[in-house]
């Protein structure tokens, strides 16, 4: 059993974590909220009680912290009297974060890789770059560490395990990630843009036939019939639960398809080909050293402001095939979020609402002791049964679809 | 009689200007260019001494200038002793440079409208916000002031001017701008960016019906069929040569039609909506201000880099409608030039080529006492055919084609 909770980042995740914390915090104790900008740690626990969001009368305290000094994140835990540390901030922070978490000995969870913000699209294998140096460190100390649990990385890779064990061997896996929804923008990203964009300026990897192949973004399209938002044109995409995917379950295929429409396409392909989607710097005529990146990051709308306006569904699956008692078998999990009920219920849209949420989950359930198993893992290594039955109770339940039909997917435990 | 060439500016069109002013250098005497960067101005002469192209023994002198100093221009233009100032700078020197030519009573000619460098796309009338308030000025001191006197302003008003005298009424001119050429690269402008861009920004100005007809940018579209370079799509476009035509030719519409490829638009129409084009800063998260447009300029290809490379042909065209007698007439009046051959003569693409010739023909005829008229002039208000014959024979000829064939444009003086 562990409690009080404390969230470091106060971004659109930040803001989906805190509310389900809050709506939770009966199971979780003291919530904290922790920004390199004290006031937007502030307008998160605000916005909290506007919607009068904490179940139970309790602690949410805001801090201002540099999440990329170990020493600093270790005093404030320690401070605090935080056992769970769930970190939504820069994927740039992960390492510093987990490495206060394993000094003080509390559970550490995430929603994304580690990123060097020096390295752009790095090869795999990418969790082995950083993450799992720790696993020894991070077994010694005792410290539960779950990698990823977002929901892509994280729910899929749960649907993943539930599939898998439903069968006696798995051929592939095919994750397919779909934005329906509309921001009403000429265009913009639904995440920080440096990051969004960092996703696919690099070679695709995918694991396929025992070993990695490697594609341009684009190159591989594949339209994919799907409940809810109908058939909708996805591309091979390099993806964090790829690699732990391949490493947990090395036999079968695994890929990951993210959707975009032409236009998305279009843009992300004029930038990129000019050059703005560099990180390097640039010189202009007058003198002044500047990353286009950053330029183009400072025009786009700020994610941020997209929730309110937000329409449409997200969907995503996990398509699964194996067999079982020789026979061939598939199944496809999903999930649908909608962008305008998850701002009207923790004022997010549905994919910062998709990540977040999972996160508290496996929060209550670390709490719970559930999965406080005292060791680094990606979230396949754990029992997807409790974790899927939770999310069905707090707004993101999983549905199966197969031969036997197509229904919410809950287990008997 | 006038003799010594001042050159300002150091880019593809003073490159052009250089070359064929030395080949001329019998009829032009002393040659100077001027430049901020005195390096710049250097690798010019370079250029035309490895070419060979002095075509008699003479002087060809480079000098540092800030030409946004009318007393440092001034100084200048005493100080070596030129009677001609071939201004073909950035469009914001204009008016410091044509006060020095005022100031010193030596003859003035540019290639474009000025440009104040914190305004894009003034509203008409445009040559009425500058250069126009100096006609007085420039007339008293009996200077001689040939506004826009390279290939679009400049050639296409002489061949306005040209049809018109074939003509008793003219009904309309329609210029005509198509680059059937290829530099190869992604995508890249054929001058500065930050001046080929301002000129699309805004909005489209037209002269129709005698008064002001205003269009969006890649509003109005046209498939012009063309000699040499076949049917082409080209847009209604903001120009100089509009504002000088309209109000020299008020009872016509006056047009200027620029031919786009989809690529072009594409590119052009993403980075307009990103606000990727303006001039206006913004500040990126980390707290630098930074003028967007200045950032695409800078990973653009320099324009001057395209030129060895360049393969194709421009086409413009002047199609101007009247009538004669009493019965309709339509003649079209065109040249074409080759990117290759350009090269290969004077070292820059065939844009700056076309950009650059006329302004030397100007300056012999103005030499030769032709031109030199001792007022400000917009070129249509000049005789054309002294100016078309002698383009005949440096690089340009003008061929028109009507209802009696197509063949060369050329006068018995």
């Amino acid at each position: 059993m562990k409690r009080n909770v404390l969230i470091i980042g106060a971004g659109g995740v930040a803001q989906v974590v805190a509310h389900k914390a809050a709506q939770n915090n009966d199971k979780l104790g003291d919530l904290h909220i922790a920004s390199r900008t004290l006031a937007k740690a502030e307008a998160v626990i605000a916005s909290v009680h506007e919607k009068s969001a904490m179940k139970v009368a309790g602690v949410f305290k805001a801090h201002a912290l540099d999440a990329m000094d170990t020493a600093a994140v270790a005093a404030l835990i320690r401070d605090i009297g935080v056992q769970i540390v769930i970190n939504v901030g820069s994927p740039f922070v992960n390492m510093t974060v987990l490495d206060a978490c394993i000094e003080t000995g509390v559970a550490y969870m995430d929603t994304a890789i580690h990123e060097d913000p020096s390295k752009i699209c790095e090869i795999p294998p990418w969790y082995g770059n950083y993450e799992w140096k720790k696993r020894d460190a991070t077994k010694a100390a005792g410290v539960t560490a779950i990698l990823g649990i977002g929901f892509d990385p994280g729910v899929v890779n749960v649907w993943a395990r539930a599939a898998a064990d439903m069968m006696d061997k798995v051929h592939s896996i095919d994750i397919v990630d779909i934005n329906a929804g509309s921001h009403g923008k000429y265009f913009a990203t639904n995440f920080d843009p440096e990051i969004n964009f960092r996703e696919f300026t690099g070679t695709v990897y995918s694991w396929q036939g025992g070993k990695w192949q490697e594609n341009a973004m684009f190159e591989i399209g594949k339209t994919w019939d799907l409940p809810i938002v109908g058939p909708s044109k996805a591309y091979l995409s390099g993806h964090d639960e790829v690699h732990s995917l391949s490493a947990n379950y090395p036999d079968a295929d695994v890929r990951f398809w993210m959707g975009f429409g032409e236009h998305y396409i279009n843009v992300f392909t004029v930038l990129k080909n000019l050059g703005l989607l560099s990180e390097q710097p640039v010189v202009t005529a007058e003198g002044l050293e500047v990353v286009p990146l950053k330029v183009v990051k400072a025009v786009l709308p700020d994610p941020a402001t997209l929730a309110p306006g937000y329409t449409g569904k997200t969907l995503i699956a996990d398509f699964v095939k194996g067999e079982k008692d020789g026979k061939p078998v598939e199944v496809m999990i999903y999930n649908s979020a909608d962008h305008k009920e998850a701002y009207e219920e923790v004022g997010s849209q549905g994919i910062s609402y998709t990540a977040g949420v999972p996160a508290v989950a496996a929060a209550i359930l670390v709490a719970e002791g559930v999965w406080d198993v005292g060791q680094m893992v990606n979230v396949e290594e754990l029992d997807p049964r409790p974790f899927i039955n939770l999310l069905n109770t707090i707004g993101l339940p999983s549905y199966i679809k197969d031969d036997q039909g197509d229904r919410l997917l809950q287990y008997e435990i």
